[in-house]
């Protein structure tokens, strides 16, 4: 039996490191007052090691700023820096076909373009939070206008360039997009469950297919047809994507008021955190074999802060639906991994990337993949549950 | 002063490990006598783990079994072999337009294709040694015509699909390109010195403003002009690339009777080991940022089989040069870095992947980038040169 006193301790310290150690590390070290934009490579203490900014950085915290305001406290400067974010987005990350580069210069010339939809759906998140958070409903329907285009080219991948070859089965999904679309939806309705029906209905069964659960497995990629593909792209396993996955799906659940998809996704969690933990040295691993073969990942054993955020939060709100106590543990046992080895009280941030015994390989706080994103999202969302745990 | 039996026992070393461990990995577990082509995808005891055919593994093979034909034995065996390959590559890997795709399925069908030039390089490679192997003149003159098209579009790459984005200096040069092409040209021309004189001239030109000789180190990327670029993509460097890169020079400079290249090319080896051993751990770093940033590449501190096998070759080759007992230094560290953590006289052929204290990351023997080519090919070269040093 968890009490009221452990959740406010864990509480006090999400909002010690998010109000302390976090904000005011991107407040900081980030904001570019003279060209625009925000320094997403920054060093262990904050120095700028590369001016490049990467637009699915800028576009998150923009998000990040909008969704603070909205749900800690009513910053102007938080407001104001996410303005002037976006603008900076508007100006320079947008293509005129409405495309959104990777990643810009300093001064904010295209370097980059993926044939990927994320700079995109990232764009639409800062737009529709960013809208909220300043009564500004004209970002609103313009990120509805650019979700119309993601939605099209999310199905029509080739149109991005990406060729279209006779040996790839036609109809293979990925996870990472119905994830993203659900978790764009989200942001961009605020949650009403009565806007994008069928797009929210689609991409719960497209996500489902990669949950098997028989097996017990999250697939990245899987055929439409619900059947497992083989190989080491068949086979490939990423715990903590799949945990992410997971409280999306579990967010859905809840607006749709759908307890047997809510279990579902409780279980998804559960069955990724269980197999994803390393037994001998702690922490998720970032990929795996579902077959047990070596991946062919370079990077699979690496221990890296996102997944362990997200398995933060998922088992957060995972145990204040189930109560669970094994939930309770599994957050917990995240917990200590993160304050052991990714915590960085003495500048603040957290570091993101150990190998598998748990050494840092890398000492940056922010880098082309990491930004103002996954450590205070997880610490803010866990603030609200822990919250609403104390009070129940 | 290296004596002629120390030279003599490691030629015998490396002749038992191609003779008797590597070659025969290969013969008998990556043939596809059914559907032609090779599997490269092979565990640590030689099992498929996933039929996917990479085509790069697929030109490098026929390319070493043609080779080994020539420099090591007649074995009719291997010759049949790389002409069923070259075959498979011809009827499944060459697309309409002459481009060669990245990997093809099980049958040959088409999964996935680069915006890069190395499948073209390693067909060319594969369809000159095979020519000259097997007397066929026909397929040295195809090797030529394929490589018509590689050097333009070497130098358009906009051409195979890469963006052209205003942000981007137009003019940046990638060590990968000049290398490549220096030593498809050796294999083109069989060393040749009086082919595509121009096309060498501009790609050792090329070549040698990666290797910023004051400083003594050797640039990933680089302004055409000789100007270091900065940001993490300007500062990045790879030893065991440079390596690479500093023998192929080297091969160049001999060819051409050029001394002070010589000189350049063997320092350039130099100062990259130096520079790119791990004083801790030993071994070489995958990747290093020249000011000594974290690198943000993720497995920039893994140690890899094949900058072991350029750098065993290429300090062999600068020894026998300089006569220099620091290239033989570098060399016998390389050989007992290999020996203790890459051979593995159980299986055959070599382990790839350790993490940077030299744990083992991954099991597997052949992967989408690992198969029949740097251990034998390092292997070969090494017992040729030690031979040579053996007479002297």
């Amino acid at each position: 039996m968890v009490t009221k006193d452990q959740y406010r301790q864990v509480r006090l310290w999400c909002e010690t490191q998010l109000k302390e150690k976090v904000i005011p590390f991107w407040m900081n070290h980030s904001i570019d007052s003279k060209n625009g934009g925000f320094y997403n490579c920054l060093s262990e203490d904050g120095t700028v090691y590369d001016t490049t900014k990467n637009v699915w950085m800028q576009g998150r915290q923009v998000w990040m700023l909008s969704k603070l305001y909205r749900d800690l406290d009513q910053n102007d400067t938080w407001l104001k820096t996410a303005r002037d974010g976006l603008s900076f987005i508007k100006t320079h990350a947008v293509a005129e076909d409405g495309r959104v580069y990777f990643s810009v210069s300093e001064l904010g010339q295209p370097l980059s373009i993926q044939r990927k939809i994320f700079s995109e759906c990232f764009y639409i998140m800062a737009l529709a939070e960013l809208g909220r958070a300043s009564g500004n409903q004209s970002l609103i329907n313009e990120a509805e206008l650019v979700f119309e285009r993601v939605w099209h080219w999310a199905f029509h991948p080739h149109e991005l360039g990406i060729p279209e070859l006779p040996g790839v089965p036609p109809k293979t999904t990925s996870l990472a997009i119905p994830m993203i679309l659900l978790n764009v939806i989200e942001t961009l309705t605020d949650g009403d469950a009565n806007r994008y029906v069928q797009e929210v209905d689609q991409c719960i069964n497209r996500l489902l297919l990669h949950y098997q659960r028989r097996e017990e497995k999250v697939y990245e990629t899987m055929h439409v047809s619900g059947k497992v593909m083989g190989g080491s792209v068949g086979r490939l396993m990423n715990p903590g994507h799949a945990i992410e996955a997971a409280w999306f799906l579990l967010h859905w659940a809840r607006i749709l008021k759908k307890p047997e998809l809510e279990s579902t996704s409780i279980n998804m969690a559960r069955v990724s955190f269980d197999h994803g933990w390393d037994k001998e040295f702690g922490g998720l691993y970032s990929f795996l074999d579902a077959d047990g073969h070596s991946p062919t990942v370079l990077e699979w054993s690496m221990k890296m802060w996102w997944p362990h955020c997200e398995s933060l939060y998922a088992f957060c709100l995972n145990h204040q639906l189930s109560k669970d106590e094994g939930d309770w543990e599994r957050f917990t046992k995240t917990l200590e991994y993160l304050k052991k080895y990714f915590v960085d009280d003495n500048h603040g941030e957290w570091y993101g990337y150990l190998d598998r015994q748990g050494n840092k390989t890398h000492t940056f706080k922010g880098g082309p993949y990491k930004g103002f994103f996954h450590v205070p999202r997880a610490l803010l969302y866990c603030m609200n549950v822990l919250e609403a745990l104390e009070k129940e």
